[in-house]
Formats: C-alpha cells, sequence, structure tokens
C-alpha cells in the first residue's frame, strides 16, 4: 500500500482550491539562467494568496472536511506560514479556528493570523508545549487538526503548485523545492513523476538543519537538533510519512549554507525585481552554485513564499 | 501645430520596440484595492529589460536613427535608468555609447551601465558641466544625443507602456505616472486620451521637486531649484516641449510627500511582494493616500522601474 496521496488525490485538490487561490505565475531571468548555466522556471508562490504556497494544502484540508467535521473548527500550530493559511482557509470556509502560536512570535505574524480572524493561543517555546497545547484545544473544542505537513490532504495541495508549472513549461529536466518538513517537496514528487516519470525531484535544505539530508542518506528517520538556520521557514523535521513518500521519490537532497541562502535572495531581489523568502531561496541557491548537475537542463523552482520583514530596509531609509 | 508624438508615431513605436523589449504584467492587488477604495491596474515596468520603462523611449530613439547616423553611436547624460537603457540599446543595435555620469554617482549604477558596453565619460556634478561635456562628446564623435525626454521618439516610446496597460485593462477612469522631466507623462497623455478621450491622466510628484506642480498651475515653465526627494528619478524638469505636451492634457499633479513615498514603497513590497523604486512609489501613493479623487474609480497606475539598492537590507542581514 503506497503511502501518501494518490495522484487522482491530486487532481481532486487541484478542482476543489482552483477558484480560492491564485494561480500564479511562471517567470523567468535571462541573467539567472545565465548564473546557472540552465533554464529556469520560477514557480512564484509569493504572489500566492497569504504570500506563500502553503495555502493551497490548508485550503484543501479545510475544504476536504465533512460539514459537520468543519462546523466544530480547526486547529493548528504555527506561528509562520502554515498559520495564517489554516486562518485564511478557515474564514474562507466560514468556520472557526485557532492557531497555537509560541510566545515571542514575531508580532507582524501574529496580526497577520489575528487579522484573518484565528484565535491565537499561546504557548511556550518548546515542542511539547505546542503539542499539548493543541491536544488540550482538541479535546476542549472537537475541532479538526490541520497538520502543517503531515496530512494527505495538505500534501495533495501543495502538490498542485508542481502541477500549475509542469503545465506551463512543458517537460522539466529537474525539480527543485525547499526541504523541512517535507509537505512541499512530497507533493511536489508524487506531481512531477505522475505527470513525467523521468522528472528527476531533488530537495533543497540548509546545511544548518540538514534533517532530510541525514534521514535519506542514512534510511533512517533523523530529527533536526540545531535550528539556527535564517530560513525560518525549513526548521522542521521530516514525519514518517513524508519520509516515506521521499525515499523512493528523490534523487538527491542538496545542502545549502547561509551564505549562499543570502546571496541567492540578494541575486533574485536584483535581477527579477520580486521579494522571495530565506526558504524560497534555498531551492534556488540549488541551481546558481552547481549542486544539481544541471548544467543545459530544463529546471523547475518551486519559490515558496515570499514572507520576509523588510522593516530593517525602511529603518534605515 | 501640436508638439510631441502623434499616437500614429506611438504605434510605430510599439511596432519597432516589440522584438526587443518584455510585455510586462499587469498585477493586481486585494489589499492595495481595499487601502485606496478602487481598482487599481499596475503596470510592472519593473520587470522591464533594464528594470525600468526607461528602455522603451531609448530603444525606440536608437532604432529609428538611420544607418549612416546610428554608426557614428549615441550620447546621453545620466547616471541613472536612462543611462543605462541608453547602453542597452545601442548595445542591441550593435553602435557605440558614451554616457555622461557625473564624478560621485553609485559605482553599482556605473557598472550596470559599463557592463553593457557603454563608454562612461565623467564629468562634474552640475548641469552645466554635464552639458559642456555631452556637447564636447557630441562634436568630437559626430554620435547623435538621445535625451532623457526631449526627443519625440523618447516621448512615444515611453508611450508604448500606457498603451499596453490599457490593450489589456480596458478602459480605465484615471491614469497615474509619476513626473519628473515630464517623458513618461507625456507619452502616457498621449496614449491614454488617444485610445480612451474621457480618461483624466494626472502626474504624481514629490513635494520636493514639484516644478512640474508649479508649472502647470502658474503657466509659466518652472525649474526645480531642491531636488533632495528619495525619489532620485524624478529630480529633473520639465522642457519646453514636455510642458506644451502637458498643459492640455494632464488634469492635476498630485504633490506626494516623502514620508508617503516611504510608506507606498514598503506598502507594494509587503504586499505585491515585488520591488519598486521610490519613484514608482510616487504614483502609488497618488492612489493610496486620497489625492486623486479616485474613489471606486479604476485606474492605472505606471509603475516605473525596480532598481533600488537592496544593499542595506542584506548588509544588516
Amino acid at each position: 500500500m503506497p503511502v501518501g496521496p494518490s495522484f487522482a488525490d491530486v487532481r481532486e485538490a487541484q478542482a476543489r482550491i482552483a477558484h480560492h487561490i491564485h494561480r500564479t505565475p511562471v517567470m523567468r531571468s535571462a541573467s539567472l539562467d545565465g548564473r546557472a548555466g540552465a533554464r529556469l522556471f520560477f514557480k512564484c508562490e509569493n504572489f500566492q494568496k497569504t504570500g506563500s504556497f502553503k495555502i493551497r494544502g490548508a485550503m484543501n484540508a479545510i475544504f476536504a472536511l465533512s460539514s459537520g467535521s468543519a462546523a466544530r473548527g480547526v486547529v493548528t500550530h504555527s506561528s509562520g506560514n502554515h498559520g495564517a493559511a489554516v486562518a485564511y482557509a478557515a474564514r474562507r470556509r466560514g468556520i472557526p479556528s485557532w492557531i497555537v502560536v509560541p510566545r515571542g512570535a514575531p508580532e507582524v505574524k501574529q496580526k497577520a493570523i489575528a487579522d484573518f480572524g484565528a484565535t491565537i493561543v499561546s504557548c511556550d517555546n518548546t515542542l511539547e508545549s505546542r503539542q499539548s497545547t493543541a491536544k488540550a484545544l482538541l479535546e476542549e473544542t472537537g475541532a479538526a487538526l490541520i497538520h502543517p505537513y503531515d496530512n494527505d490532504f495538505v500534501i495533495a495541495g501543495q502538490a498542485t503548485a508542481a502541477v500549475e508549472l509542469l503545465e506551463e513549461a512543458g517537460e522539466l529536466d529537474l525539480m527543485l523545492a525547499p526541504v523541512s518538513g517535507g509537505g512541499l517537496l512530497s507533493g511536489t514528487a508524487i506531481a512531477s513523476q505522475s505527470l513525467y516519470p523521468e522528472i528527476r525531484v531533488i530537495g533543497c535544505e540548509p546545511s544548518l538543519a540538514d534533517d532530510a539530508f541525514r534521514s535519506l542518506s542514512s534510511g533512517q528517520l533523523q530529527k533536526n537538533s540545531c535550528m539556527d538556520t535564517i530560513a525560518d521557514g525549513l526548521r522542521a523535521s521530516l514525519s514518517e510519512r513524508t519520509f516515506a513518500i521521499l525515499r523512493p521519490r528523490v534523487d538527491a537532497i542538496a545542502l545549502i549554507s547561509e551564505a549562499e541562502i543570502l546571496e541567492a535572495m540578494r541575486f533574485v531581489w536584483e535581477r527579477m525585481k520580486f521579494l522571495i523568502e530565506p526558504s524560497s531561496a534555498v531551492a534556488v541557491a540549488g541551481a546558481l552554485f552547481g549542486k544539481v548537475s544541471g548544467e543545459g537542463k530544463r529546471i523547475g523552482i518551486l519559490l515558496s513564499g515570499g514572507n520576509v520583514d523588510v522593516g530593517r530596509f525602511f529603518e534605515r531609509a
């Protein structure tokens, strides 16, 4: 029995969420092609609603709930893009949501979640506190947990970004996506290899949070101990589910240094004139810095989001 | 005898430059619409080749030269977007170019110009030095001057951005463009009112460089004395030619404070996830801050460019 959603589930997700999300553009850049020595196709989820691809999975999972279940609302734990996505999707379905957010999370992120009408529930900044707070909430409310990646509906939703990219670009040789908990990379692999079995799927991961690299190298699920990377969206570790999906499908995990993340991010800002967050730059760096044997190839890159705090630019202006 | 290019000249420009430039996207944003209380259509010349609309006018003027004249090359004076545009267009035509640049102009801008194959000729940072240096160069080389705005081919080229915007968005109530020397605003007015005679065209100008406002209010051509605005592309003053084009066509000039420029720029970066330079933010501010009686209207906004030095963001990262 294969683990994870089937491609039929992905097609269902596509139909379910189409009217609730943007079909984001696929952008190209002569100067990035030149730097990479390849033809790059950027799927711009930075322009997606709520500023990241996370809305795809959250929307699919929430709209797949039965009416009875949905009425009791949804719960998740995330101070980042997934939290905002669940809050937005729940409002769209007209149901309550509770987002468990660690104390000390940036005010601006909490405000975005609250602006979408979610109830913020504070917890301590430990995995244990998050989990126990979410568990208590679920028991109290009867709401459904929308896990950020350990959920087949979420994975099927994330897969729709790769489907759209391939619909627009046609066949590609390589597909690069950042990897954290593995939801986006799992969906990308399922979608890409269903449409084009020859496509090589590569995960890009910060060296400072390299659990997917170690898990796939060793064949044993590993956890991150250090999570100091600037790529704040990539600090989670694979689950049993995403590990099982990725093992047979992913060609390699490319490790990216912090300096490479910043250089790739700056290169995209300066040359392509749009904002990507550090987590997206991790995948760009995979193509720019010769990590993926991409010379002369057609390479798809999932730009996961554009939620970056630009305050430091304006504070000095 | 009407001053400036005709709409037939604009259509000729469109055909002449089509294969040499990007047809840039028209983008929309629910959150900016909400803030403005209007429907906004952003013409994204920040994604244009060389990072600004200036390539349209430069390309048109340079490709309109006779072979004999073109062979002697082109000269302009500008350390900014027009300098880079002339350098790029000249290389595209395969002819030499000389760009007069004041000593002390940012290294990064000089490098961009040099990378396009132009010869940089330094001058002092005064209007007189620029003009005398350019004049000496013209006499020495027999090259053609490509003035940044006081040139009908340049104006006809700039007009093509508004044509594309209207082709995509359909009829609009208002069209907003930043105004400096008046090339973009002149082209925008000619194109817009040729396609839709009822459209109101409004120039947006920094309060700190308000010559167009004073010229159109008084009916007498005025110059800027102070040019301290952060909108570094908007420090020039109208010429007799652009003043004569704008007087009968422009409905109003909206004045924008420095704080409003920064707030509009940040709003676009954060909500639309792309980079615009301060000069573009001046036009956005016109729509966002109730300067143009735009409530409930369909408003086109020319985003002139995305060339902004993001170094300060990364230096602190």
